[in-house]
Parts: C-alpha cells; structure tokens; sequence
C-alpha cells in the first residue's frame, strides 16, 4: 500500500508543480506571466525533481505509466503491481489538476483565450497532424526512457535518490527544450489524460472543448515509445 | 546566543539579496530592469542558497518563522528557542529590508510607480481575494515544509549543509515558479512582513500605501500551511 | 565495435537534441519560438550532457572529431582508434540530423525564411569574415578542449562519467554564451557538416543554399583550436 | 612561478568569457542580442567557474585582487605573494580582454551605441552617484567575500576545487543577479580596470571616452568592502 501513495502523492506534487507554472506563464495577471518556454521546462523539471524525490524511497519515483510499463518489461518492476501503479498516477495526476485549479481560480476567470486554459491542463499540438504527433509523442518518451533505463543500469550512485531524481529532471528539462516544440511533449500519460479529464468536469466559465480527439496521442504515443526503449535495451544488454 | 546571531546574519542576506533582485527587475534604470519571473525566481533560490550557507552550521539555517515553527511541532527543535529564533529572523529581514534600500536608494527616486516600490519590500496579490490569497500561501508553504521534513527525514546526507542549502533552494525555486504566480508567494512570515514594517518608516518619496490590510495573509498563511504540513507529518512517521 | 556504437548513438543524440532546440526556437509556431540564446545554449548543454552520459562507459563520451583529434594528440586515444571514432561521430550526427528534421518536419514548412531553416541544422556567422569566423571557431575551440584536458588531468573524480558529462556540459554552456555570439560556435566538425550534408540532401520545401562556401571553417577551425590546445597542454605538462 | 602564471590564464579566461558574453549580449548582430541580465549574469558566472578550475591546483584561484588581499588579511595567504598575484590578475584581465576585441572584432564594427563599447570592457553606473555608487560595490564585495572567507572555514569539503568553484559561481550568480542593478557590479578591481586600460588604447572606430572619472570606484570599492569581511571574520573567528 505504502508504494501506491507514494506514488499518488508524487504524481499529485509533480502535476500541481508542473501544470502551476504553466499556469503562471498563460493566465492572465500573474506574476510570471509570458515567461515562455524556458520559464515553463525549467518549472517542470523541477516539479518532476520534487516529485521524484518525495516519492522515490517508497516506490521508486515512476509518476508516469509509461516509466511504469518501461520497467515491468525490463523486469525491474513486478507485473502484478503496474495496475496499481498506473491507478496511483491517475488519481494523483487528476488530484494536482484539481488543486491547480483551485490554486489559480481567480486567474482562469481573468484569462480569455479558451486554448490557454485547457494548455494549463494537457498538452496539445500547435499544428495538428496525428502522425506527427504520435510520432513526436513516441519519439520523445523512446529517448527519455532510454536514458531513464541506461542510468540505472551503469550508474549505481543514481540509487542514492537524490542523484537520481536530479539527473531525470535535467533529462526531463532537456527533452522539453529540444523535443517539446511540437506537442509540448507529455511523454507521460497521467499527466495529460489526468488532467483533461478533470478539465471536462470542472465548471470554468467560458471553458472550451476538452480536445478529446487528441488524448490519445499523449497516451498510447508515450507507451509506445517506453515500450520500444525497454525493448531495445533488453536487446542490448541482455 | 550564537545560533541568534546566525539566524539574524542568515535572514539579513536572504532577504538583502532576495528582495535585492526583486528592486533589480522592478526599479528603474536597473541592469536587470525587465527579467521577469524567471530572474527572480532564480535570484530569491540563490539567496535562500547563501543565507542558509551561512547559518546552517550554527542554527540549522531556517530563516524563517514557518520553518521554525514547522520544526518545533515535528520535534525537531525546543520549543523554548521557537521565540528567539523568530526574534532574530525579524530582525535579520529588517536589516535586510534596510540595505536594500540603502543600496538601490537612487533607483528608488526614479521609480514611478507606487506599486513596485512596495514590491521590492514584500508580496502582494495580482487579484486581491482574500480567501484565495491565503489559500494560496497556505498551500504553497504546506508543499515547501512537507518537502523540508520529508528531506530531513529520508535522506540524512542533506545533513552535510551544502546539499541542504542546494536542495532547499531547488525546492524555494520550483515552488516560486509554479505557484508563485498568484500571491508572489512569500511563504515566510520575516521575509514579507520584517521588510513591510521598514517600508513604511523609510522616507521614500512618492511612497505609496504598506498595504496593511494584506500584511496578515503572509504571516498567517505561511503559519497554517507549515503546521499542517509538521502535523502530517507527524501522523505518517510516529 | 562497441565504442564505435556508443560515439554514433551519444553523436546521434547529441545532435537530435542539440540541434532539436535551435529548432524549437528558430521554426514557425513551435512552443518555444523566440526563447533567445539562453534558450538555445542550456538545450544544448543539456544535449551534451545526455549524450555524454549515455556514451561514456563504453567510448569515453567524446561524440567530437575535435575532442577525438585533441585526445588521441595529447595520448588519451589509440592514434588507430581515430578515424573510427570520427566515422561513427559523423554518422551519428547525420542520424541525429535526419530525426530532427522528422520531428521538426511541419514546422520547417511553415517557416519561411531559409536562414533559419539551415541554421537549424548548421552553425553560420552574422558578420561573413572568413578570417574572423575561423578565428571564432579556433579561440572557443582551444578554450574548450584545453578546460577538457585539464579537468582529466587534474580532477580524476571526473571520471566517475556523470561528473564529467556535468562539468562538460557546463563548460559548453558556458562557451557558447560567451563565445557563441559570432559563429554560433559549432566547436565539433561532425555536428556541423554532418547536418549539413543531411540538409543539402533531404527535400525541405522553400529550401535555401547550403552555405558550402562556410563549411570549411567549423571543420578546420575546431581542428586547428583543438590540436593547438593539446600541443600546449603536452608543453606545459610533459 | 606556478601560481603566477595559474593567475594569469584563470584572469584571461575569466575576463574573456565574462567580458565575452555581455559583448554577446550588447554589441550588434551577436547571436545574444538582446538577452539581458540572466544571460549576462549566469555567462558571468560560468567564465568564474571555468576561471578557478583552471588555477585552483596551482594557485588557489583567487583572480581577483580583492579575494587575494582579503585572504591575506585572514592569513590564508602570505602578503609577499600579494603583489604578484595582484600583478599577474592585471596582466590576466588585459589578456582578456583583448582576446574579447579580438573576437569581437566586426561586431564592435557594427555596433553604434559608444556606451555599449565601453560596458564590453568595463562596468559603470545607470545613475551616475559616487557615494552610492562606492556603496553598491563595497556592499557587494563585502557579502561576495565574506561568503568566500566563511566557506573555506566551514565547508572543508570546497577544498576539492571543483565544488569549491561551483559554489562560488553560485554565490557570483546570486551577487549579480541581486546587487548588480546599480553599478554592474564589478566586484574585482583586475576585472575592470585591466580592460579599461586596454579599451584605452586599442582603436576601436567611434570610441568614446574610458569614463576615467568612475574608474577608481570598482578598484577601491571592491578592496574596501572585501578587507572589511575578512576583518569581520578574523574578528568572529579568532
């Protein structure tokens, strides 16, 4: 049980973390507002660090089905324990979606664009193209996976926690400045399918539509992508 | 005594230097006039970095009144020093607040507008909505504390002060930029209300209001988000 | 064979990443268009440094014909070892070439102008002066290749990887904003004419000159920089 | 004679990668146009970082007269050294700087503002203050050193030289981002006034005047405010 919140609460920090300072940089009179993309990544990365090291003792620090599934096929996770995983990140996913709204209620009923209030929920594409965005999805999550399992496989010190947590989050900062120009890279499914789901239900004035054609992209694109890097690692090093 | 000294010396550079990038971005004729949130987000971590450097060997380095208290509850501290070390944190932020002051005092004069003048000395909220104001410095500090004793607790290596200090102010940074939007997030009752008080002595001309009627949300706030977060605490680990 | 692979896979990378967040920034409606050079420069460091990271234990993590010439002058490298690793750092950057401008590709059509376009894939100086811009290339590469001797020399700590793949990428960060500001600063033939090669081969719509006349430089210029800094390094400590 | 020439190159490299990106930053047609006092600052502290790496073995990399006056003062350093270090900082900080015109060349060519020249080379006020002025870089230099004094006495694990070097580029960061909006903190008289002298008598077309009048500020204000803090601790610690 003791893995199951810890996984709920670390998914829950990184998405409050994460989709907060999207939030200060598209809302309307915030502090940082149009702060830009560096701004957003470095916010990210560091939501990932503090999620990761809150919940890395207990359950390793996955926060993302897709890190999840990557592992049980590499064989560092028991198969039996990733629907439980994957249920953790969902309800801590839609629990942070929840409290960034709360958090930033006043500034969604300041801010007019439609586009940027879902943006502070899920990812979406700025030219829509589902190949290419699957491919952007799949792409992003084979490369951060990829590293994800080679680090712990040649660097032990990484199993100090706070090591490891630091790596992923310039991992994660790194792939969200050089892959995140397309779909603003979800490359993990809690985290946008979570969130949109909650957007859908919650009651913002002048809400759009929950662009519910594009979630699967962010959800079956980072699976395949982990998928495929767990897969070629098991090729390479076993 | 030495740990009052070291409280006072640690709060005076935090906020020196803290509130030091906030008069740069926001005075004019400033080098730094313009940065935005990024800069001083980055420029109040590496002042939490410095401030708890250089106190951390001698009283732990807190720096703030809600850290101290949230110490005190998990047991970490004697309640019988809570008062002195709060003492010397407010003392510490007023002579910070001082020097910022004497150092940009010319840039004071060429700044126009009220409202930044204040912003060097302390927060205030872009929307003003009390209940939203509060909720969010109670729920930014419950992240910041829970995060300070779960660190304390899991990984003693934080225990050799450099890492710590590194790890608070990665910490002070990702929470500035996720939910530092709203409020500007103060999260430390000396730092907001210390430099508050020094504002309205100080004869700046053209000076604005303190914004009084604000001044109980960076205090409380702070206070019942930090409690909450040593109670649960307390309710996980004993 | 093995270190043959790890220098075009960590090449690969390298590439991908790196030159992923010049396109980020450069390309039409990506999310982080305009983000300016610190944008660009920490993409790329963080580029080096998962490069480096995934490379190091099997090849040494040089993923530069410059820092393999400068290596294999100063005794680090097998002289036999050399045209291999420049061989695969080529490849490497051609593959990681290719996957940008897949991941890229409906935002290359809806950029229109051409030089942001190649610059995307190859370095090009804003002041055309064939003597200044190799002067460029052969300064920041005698820095950055003399700090690289120096650091394996002197600090064999480095050698744990992730240190050194750390240190690297903040010495690049630091190089390219420094020195940067005139040719882009490619300080790696093989990061340079190999997407060039790519570029002047794939079909991009609207597509400009390749810029072959320039090519030369960031070829030679990392080369003669290089081999200088090693030479001296040779004077100074043998 | 060792520690004489590790001064020299550490100053070189420091002054011509600090110097190198606010000429990024300032001068025209540079890749860094534009990318104001986050990119100067973290630039800065990175050519302070590269700088002490290179000299810290052989030296202790002081590259700053008022670093190696204050630990003369503290008695970390013998005062028959003091001269020549001093000296071997000026040489360092000329070399430097030239290396910055050198690289610079066209840039400064297209450049016309004649306060941008000057700011490349050396610092100077945005409001022109003497006694304030005076003020800022003592204040500054005191903190800058006083930080410094304290690390090495507390933290004797900064006697690695790379962590020693990381953490003064921090506490460089934070300076420059908090106390650099006034005079643009020089904090290191061999910094400014090395490359005053050279922008003195290179011929650079449309150069204005060496603002000589501002020049003895960042020299004796630096000297002052770093002998202060190594009074303050030898008073606190012995």
């Amino acid at each position: 049980m003791t893995k199951i919140y810890a996984e709920i609460i670390g998914t829950m920090i990184l998405v409050f973390l994460g989709n907060g300072v999207v939030a200060n940089v598209l809302l309307s009179k915030t502090k940082g507002n149009g702060g830009g993309w560096l701004t957003i990544t470095v916010g990210w990365a560091l939501a990932v660090f503090i999620g990761i090291l809150v919940s890395y003792p207990y359950s390793g620090g996955h926060l993302n089905p897709s890190v999840t599934i990557g592992f049980a096929i590499t064989g560092k996770l028991n198969w039996n324990l990733v629907p439980f995983y994957i249920f953790a990140q969902f309800i801590g996913a839609m629990l942070g979606a929840l409290l960034v709204w709360i958090f930033y209620k006043d500034h969604f009923l300041e801010t007019k664009k439609e586009q940027d209030k879902l943006s502070v929920f899920s990812t979406g594409p700025t030219i829509k193209n589902f190949f290419s965005n699957f491919l952007s999805e799949v792409l992003a999550t084979f490369i951060f996976m990829l590293v994800n399992c080679y680090l712990t496989k040649k660097y032990p010190i990484v199993g100090l926690g706070i090591l490891g947590a630091f790596l992923s989050s310039l991992v994660v900062l790194g792939i969200g400045l050089s892959l995140g120009g397309t779909t603003g890279c979800a490359i993990n499914p809690a985290r946008d399918l979570g969130p949109r789901i909650i957007y859908s239900i919650i009651p913002i004035p002048g809400k759009g539509k929950s662009n519910w054609d594009y979630a699967f992209i962010p959800v079956l694109g980072p699976i395949v992508g982990s998928s495929g890097a767990a897969a070629l690692y098991l090729l390479l090093f076993s």
